[in-house]
């Protein structure tokens, strides 16, 4: 038992809570990625000397505009930066400098130390999908998400092995206020998952209450001395950083809780059409919301963020899983090497209506390319559906399968005597079987990766079972493990210190539109 | 003009001739990719050198079989290889030094000299399906392929743009008897489309009729100076070449056409369970066979084939887009690069029973493995379903749409002063848009890939027109392809004499089932 589990344990004392541990369920969380093979990189060394000159020009000549912030203003004055206005023109070198004092890798906490996440290096950590409005199932069709929706994801991320990130707005719960859906939203993270989560961004005081929550949570010590929570900071491309979402970076950072900062990038619209153009802007936004993170704190931790989508050209439309996507993740992933910065990218991106053979050829390019890119948070990592307005429950299953795929993929091969197999190869001889040799029996458990979904049955039997096709069998699998959930172990104190905060927080306010 | 195209322009002659080409519709087909990306490497250094020693050990000291077939272990004694019975120990390095004479690339010519391919080196050669008994389409369901379905899938191939080659049995015409059913598939290829295709291999006597047929379609003389068909020879694993396939093997060499040299292996039955261990027994396997070839004519052109699948350990069913299989691919790649020799593997993989999610999520991470894996000849590059059971119209056109995919990327990322946009970038500043700048406006068009098949539309649209999945949109896609096909030109009399020559070798011996 690790220092961390034992003291929360200390701390949560009572009976009740040990036998509540005893009697849980658990359901398997396999470890984050520890990747055992190299980056793919689409950039020559040329090439990114190019786009960072380019990154450091456009923060020197051009500027980045920190809207409704003196205080930021007046961080970048302090700081050097030549400020005209809301406008920030910063020195070459100077963001770059600044984000020096960024981890390369950080730990976030979970409750569960089992389920502690490292950040960084050759690491992938795999988290849902955040941010859709609706959600979507085969039964019930398109609709607006709602809490009990939103319970419901949180309860599958819980359940499923690949995924060691519980996420933050899995869907955004519309009957809920605006103003009172985060604590909905982070009570159910912390009490239905044991997984580590993200916080609210939607206002700095719903940061701060995200902090709060994880003092009861966590203690209010070890809050301060350790990350629990990663939340997301969007960039408003082009160059723009606004002050509410600059407003709950400075939360975060003062409370050392980690941030992926991350332009939201459609394009063609927020950037240039061209791959490099748009890479070049990508470089220069995070050096400078990285940077302005490093003058709230130095040390906070941070994750280089790039969510980049490719446009139908004809109506307007992002698309995904596209060539032009993934020269972009591949270069930003390069990018945020030589930054020496975790990096965030991809996803179980699509944009089909339905968890379809398009949901899946676009999901699986961009599952294949974060892989590949060096991606070491991951969100949306499944779920994902009709450019990121749907939660799809079945897509959720199916995504989640094909992570365990990036598992074994990840691991590399091994060449060790086992592996070289070579008594096998004498054992058998030319036209033989090896499905009975020594080999294959010591090996084949653990030899090959086997859904947990797809269907690898005989067409007859295939069949007689109903002919059905993947969305009806990831149907049944959601439906079979929400009726399997059992919530972990916790300490009944603590849940209910978090119900009190969460009531009492809701009372003191009237419900908002914003 | 070239002179290929000159000289078959001036034997066919006749003002029929022109004046069919001047009328045909022509459809457009894009070059072969040419790589302007690197490759994705698994394999250390290490592993590639212990798993060559090894593929050696095993020809020394287990050798292969050479079944039925006294000429070929003849010359294998003439090369210095110990035969025992009908097993070739081939001692350390022999097979390896006579692979050298093979060529690192070849032209494969098509009638239509636009549509040569260039088979090594940075190239991707795209070919469909091959060998399903049954093909499915969404109206119709599954059942046996007939001819009809036969040249209706050359039209499709001949019509898909991101399809570089006809290929071969793109289904099994099983309302034919099996002795002449290679005779009408030739005459498909050669009449319905205008792109390179494949041979029969089922019998050395219809390796010859397919030389023989493409003598009347090229010319005689054309065909012994020049390469025009590239036939696949499979290996019958482990370690084990059968006579019939050796016998076509040894009909396309002397006559100096390319074969797809590879191993057909379900990993855990006919290769160890494995990664390195399978990748060594590939490698031995294609030494000994295209060490083979060499010894038939020294330069005859060949690609190094590798067809791996993982297996379902419950069942006994092949796996698809399985991380194993991806393994297996990057590192034989790596292997026949060291080798200097043409990679054939990947394709549009999948063990699902319908053109679904399940089908989409194999096929992509099988296709997006082979292009990052080097692979120069892509067999199966679309159609494939149920594990190669089945050749679906459906996925036909919604993966060769994906193909289309590939060659973006594969063109990697431009650098010059237009693509690094800096000028955008300055005109739009923070917080513009880039849609109605210059740089946008000039670039738009071919800026983004855009998919043929996908929807793209606003939900409301799409829910009004009917909330169609890709199957469907494929269905309509197939239909609307097929109404539209018309024949490439084609000089009238060497037609004829195609024809002649198919229906007098038909009439010229009985139905056979063998």
């Amino acid at each position: 038992m690790t220092e961390t589990s034992t003291r929360r344990r200390t701390r949560s004392g009572g009976g009740a809570a040990r036998r509540a541990e005893r009697s849980a369920v658990s359901f398997e969380t396999a470890k984050y990625i520890e990747r055992n093979i190299p980056n793919f990189e689409v950039l020559t060394e040329e090439a990114l000397e190019i786009i960072e000159t380019n990154a450091e020009t456009i923060l020197e000549e051009i500027g980045v505009n920190f809207v409704n912030n003196p205080a930021a203003l007046q961080r970048w004055r302090d700081a050097g930066a030549d400020v005209k206005g809301e406008r920030v023109h910063i020195p070459r070198g100077l963001a770059r400098e600044l984000c020096k004092t960024a981890p390369a890798s950080f730990t976030q906490h979970a409750r569960n130390p089992d389920r502690n996440v490292e950040i960084g290096g050759k690491n992938l950590v795999l988290a849902p999908v955040y941010g859709p409005p609706f959600v979507h199932d085969v039964k019930g069709g398109r609709r607006y998400a709602t809490m009990e929706d939103f319970r419901n994801f949180v309860k599958l991320g819980y359940m499923s092995k690949w995924l060691h990130h519980s996420g933050g707005t899995v869907c955004e719960p519309t009957d809920v206020a605006v103003n009172k859906r985060h604590l909905d939203m982070l009570h159910a993270h912390m009490t239905l998952s044991d997984k580590p989560f993200m916080g609210s961004v939607t206002e700095p005081s719903r940061a701060q209450d995200s902090v709060d929550m994880c003092s009861i949570l966590f203690g209010k010590d070890f809050v301060q001395d350790n990350t629990v929570l990663t939340s997301l900071i969007n960039i408003n491309s082009p160059m723009t950083f606004d002050d509410v979402m600059m407003g709950a970076l400075e939360v975060y950072a003062q409370n050392n809780q980690a941030c992926i900062i991350s332009p939201f990038i459609v394009g063609g619209a927020m950037a240039p059409v061209s791959v490099a153009g748009t890479l070049t802007q990508v470089m220069a936004e995070v050096l400078a919301g990285i940077a302005y993170s490093q003058l709230i704190r130095k040390g906070a931790p941070v994750i280089m963020g790039a969510f980049v989508t490719s446009i139908d050209m004809n109506s307007g439309a992002p698309t995904f899983g596209t060539p032009e996507a993934s020269h972009i993740t591949y270069g930003a992933g390069q990018l945020a090497r030589r930054l020496n910065l975790p990096f965030r990218s991809s996803g179980s991106f699509c944009g089909s209506k339905l968890p379809d053979a398009q949901a899946a050829y676009e999901t699986a390019n961009s599952l294949n390319m974060g892989l590949l890119s060096g991606v070491n948070f991951m969100l949306h990592a499944c779920g994902w559906l009709e450019g990121g307005l749907v939660a799809s429950f079945e897509k959720f299953v199916m995504d989640a399968d094909q992570l365990g795929a990036l598992h074994k993929f990840a691991a590399g091969v091994a060449i060790d005597e086992n592996a070289q197999a070579m008594d096998a190869i004498r054992e058998v001889g030319p036209g033989g079987h090896y499905l009975g040799c020594a080999h294959t029996q010591a090996n084949f458990k653990s030899a090959f990766w086997r859904s947990d979904l797809f269907d690898y049955k005989p067409f007859e039997t295939w069949a007689e079972e109903g002919s059905r096709d993947t969305m009806a069998l990831a149907s049944a699998r959601v439906e079979k493990l929400l009726s399997e959930y059992q919530p972990p172990a916790m300490d009944p104190t603590v849940n209910e210190a978090l119900a009190v905060y969460v009531a009492e927080k809701k009372a003191a306010m009237p419900d908002s539109l914003g």
